[in-house]
């Protein structure tokens, strides 16, 4: 198969999923649920549910049991950008285009779509695990997705880059950014996939190493996007990194070593890929066309 | 024992756990964790971790494993605290005589706090279940956790709430709130106390039986001390439900009928203990108190 047309067929059930689950919105809380599913379906690339699945098929075909983990992934990831847009966070009126949460439900429901999302992603992982016999695989899928989203990962990661606004930043602490707000679940994606799909501890450590190098080069290619990207494909303005004053990897280390970062996380991602072969090849395609997008 | 003396027995154990558990705040990360310690040792009763520790403790000796869950249900707890008192939901100044989270630490972090309490509370119970040769308990009571803080319980709860401020509401939507705002999560604490303790089904249906009656027992009670309370007892203004128009239980159903609802819930609750004989006189002293509280 076309690794495209497997990209095509993981985005796809992820959605589905994700539809199917929050279908009604009739009760009481209907508002709230309205506000979950407009930034859950607000096009999002779905990039974390689509490596969770390809990690997990690296050693498993019965791509079921992990589809409510993906849509949990994504939930958590959609949560994190609906309380970043806020006014007290990033401020920010658009995203992909379109309207922020809050500008359309107003704060408090913003707040509460949020925090419902977050809640919802472990409800579905738990759901899940509730349906096996022993459900240890999947309990610790679950740790390390809430590791990597928590005060020790992608919240740290917030709130360093909420206190770095206006202020020149070091190395140090723009590493601890990227490696926190965007790697650390990126990386736990990869490894919960592996984990259920029942992958080796050596085989857990690869994703992690694949997920650290690709969610590093995800965020430098972000930053770089924000000053050659084009607006119209970004669906967002671009130089607003500047205009903010915001140390990125560009402005720290310039836009060459930039570049040469990128390529070289790509050449670590591409060797430790090389002992899965064939099955490897979904990964290190979809690495090389993240490393050359251009939204 | 004297009930009073197990209770504190019961606070100084969930106490003792909190503060260690998030006791190192010295990296990048450090504002985000102060800000969850303020809230979390801002003096709260501790009502829910003492229900999971007490219903727990109805089939089982060795408290241990429950309290990872019952300072997970606290984080719980705090963390709608901290999100209910933002400007853009209750906008209040101050709780239990303290500052709110997001007038000591600003607005952004206080919703990340919020945040990192309730997804640390996942990794606490997680983090717990994998201890377990086979997990499937207490996967079960963080599930039941789980259901009672989403936007099927609590969020759902918020949610109708902020939405009915300055407005008169039906007492079938007052129910909604108080059943799934304040009832859910008590609820949840003493399901999964007796879940984790081994409780059977039947034992489990009493503790939801008593967790809903009590919960909208205590929120009846905590609506009428709004209208009666002495505010140094309570540590805030009172008449701030009349002052917002709030429909509450007395204002839609009056103060007599409230405390025959009271009355009437609490006796229910006593029924039910019954067949717990001396076991279940800690929660019958407590469910008492809770009552006759000024505070």
């Amino acid at each position: 198969m076309e690794w495209k047309q497997q990209l095509r067929e993981y985005v796809d059930l992820t959605n589905q999923y994700l539809e199917e689950m929050l279908h009604e919105a009739t009760g009481h809380n209907k508002t709230v649920i309205e506000a979950m599913k407009y930034s859950l379906y607000a096009g999002g690339k779905r990039l974390r549910p689509v490596l969770m699945l390809a990690a997990y098929r690296l050693f498993n075909s019965n791509i079921t049991e992990v589809l409510p983990y993906a849509a949990a992934i994504e939930m958590i990831h959609t949560y994190s950008l609906i309380h970043d847009d806020l006014p007290a966070m990033d401020n920010d009126d658009y995203r992909r285009g379109k309207l922020t949460n809050h500008k359309v439900f107003g704060e408090g429901i913003a707040i509460l779509a949020g925090d419902g999302l977050l809640n919802y992603a472990y409800e579905l992982m738990l759901q899940e695990a509730l349906k096996k016999e022993n459900p240890r695989a999947f309990v610790e899928a679950a740790f390390q997705v809430a590791k990597a989203s928590g005060v020790n990962g992608m919240i740290g990661g917030q709130t360093v880059d909420l206190e770095s606004e206006n202020k020149s930043i070091s190395a140090d602490t723009l590493a601890y950014i990227h490696l926190n707000k965007t790697a650390a679940i990126i990386t736990a994606s990869l490894k919960a996939g592996a984990i259920i799909g029942g992958g080796t501890e050596s085989d857990i450590r690869n994703m992690e190493m694949i997920g650290q190098a690709l969610g590093l080069a995800f965020q430098i290619q972000d930053d770089i996007l924000d000053i050659v990207g084009d607006e119209a494909k970004l669906g967002k303005r671009t130089g607003s990194d500047a205009d903010n004053q915001k140390s990125t990897y560009p402005s720290i280390h310039g836009i060459d070593a930039s570049y040469d970062k990128v390529k070289q996380l790509t050449e670590a991602i591409y060797g430790t890929l090389e002992q899965y072969g064939e099955r490897g090849l979904f990964l290190k395609a979809l690495s090389s066309d993240l490393m050359e997008r251009e939204s």
